[in-house]
Formats: structure tokens, sequence, C-alpha cells
């Protein structure tokens, strides 16, 4: 194993990983409940602009740029915690949303489950 | 909004948006304590491949082939429940694993949390 590989995966420095187009993902969940809230993705400049305010930002690649995250709605999501995987190209953001998080306005985007091919509610 | 926008997020049909790479991001959770174990990918081979198996199959990007999950060490992942979210290009698997889901042997990929810049274990 490299050291750069073992750096990473049982160091305690904060080496995160982003792939060929800049990019890590982040999972977001609700603090109190554990939910899946959503999954977005963050370069370089969305993970500093989320750990300076605290409020998450993403990076949007359909628009090809910062997004924070409520920016319009007003739904911010305040981040209480982010956890950080082996090789350090995925996060967990550990949230309080301030409102639906997805813009259906839904609670959380996963609000359908898979059932024998068929998308089926998820009551939550 | 789009038609096809209209039936994604609304309808009851499964029509999974694979990237420009042809890859959707799979959230693995723990089905008993709804722990996130991984983070992955998968193109339409692994989906169909964990479709049809009920056991989790993902593609590798480093190696750029199929690749199930426990392959190698035994650690399978039973999948119990697939959530879908709206633009339905990200999946949560709810999973039973049959052993540490990580390959460094913890139960989960996300064993450190970030505190003020530093990672620190987490108690899991």
């Amino acid at each position: 194993m490299s050291d750069a590989k073992t750096m990473r995966e049982s160091g305690s420095e904060f080496m995160p990983k982003f792939d060929d187009k800049g990019l890590l993902t982040a999972v977001v969940l609700d603090a109190d409940s554990s939910q899946v809230l959503m999954v977005a993705f963050m370069d370089e400049e969305a993970l500093g602009a989320t750990l300076e305010s605290g409020e998450a930002h993403f990076h949007s690649r359909s628009r090809g740029k910062l997004w924070k995250k409520g920016e319009t709605s007003g739904n911010v999501l305040t981040v209480e915690e982010v956890l950080v995987d082996c090789d350090q190209d995925a996060l967990v953001l550990k949230c309080r949303p301030k409102g639906p998080t997805c813009h259906t306005g839904a609670r959380s985007c996963f609000y359908r489950r898979l059932d024998e091919g068929i998308l089926q509610p998820v009551n939550s």
C-alpha cells in the first residue's frame, strides 16, 4: 500500500480526494433522525464554503457553479458534523434542515422506494 | 418543467438517470441501525446485477469494471430495500452486511469525523 493511501486511510490529516472532475460525494443526513435527506457533489470551492460558513454548499453539475443549498428557498442546511470515509472521496454531513430539503417540497429527496420494479411512496 | 422531468420526479416508473460516465451514486445504509456504511457508484450493469441477485454490486471506477461487494472478502451486502431520489440519479440501499463493510476492517467506511480540520475516530 502506498504511503499516500496509508495516510489517507489511517491518518488524522484531512486530504479530501476529488475525482477527475474535481468532485467528491456528499450525503446529507438529518442530524436528529439520521434520515438520508439528499446526495450531492462538492468541489473544493463548495467544501471550503461549507466548512467556513457552517451551511451546506454544493457544486451544481447541471449549472456548473457553486450552489448554496437554500439560497433561493431559504431551506438551508446547518452542518452539525462531517464524517469522512476511508479514501476521503465521500463525506457524510449531519445537518439541521431549516425546511424541506427536496425541491419538490418533500422532507427528503428519497421519498420513493423500488418495489418489484415500481416506485412506491415512502411514509416518513 | 419538461414531461421527462415530471415523470422522473412524480411517476411510479423507475427511470434511473446515469451521468455522462454512465454512473449513479449508491449510498449503503445498515438496514438495522441506519448507519451509513459506504458510498459507491453503479452503472447499468451493476444496478441490474444488484436487483437480480439481491446482493450489492457496484462499478469500480479505479478498475473500470463490475465489482460485487464481498467477492473477495466474503463480506457481501444483502439488499433489503432500495430508495430512489427525486431525479433518480441516486439510490439508498438498506442492506444487511455479512461482515465489516470497509476494506480496513471497520464496520463503516465513515470511521472518522472532521473536527476543526483534524480527523478524529468516531465511536460506533
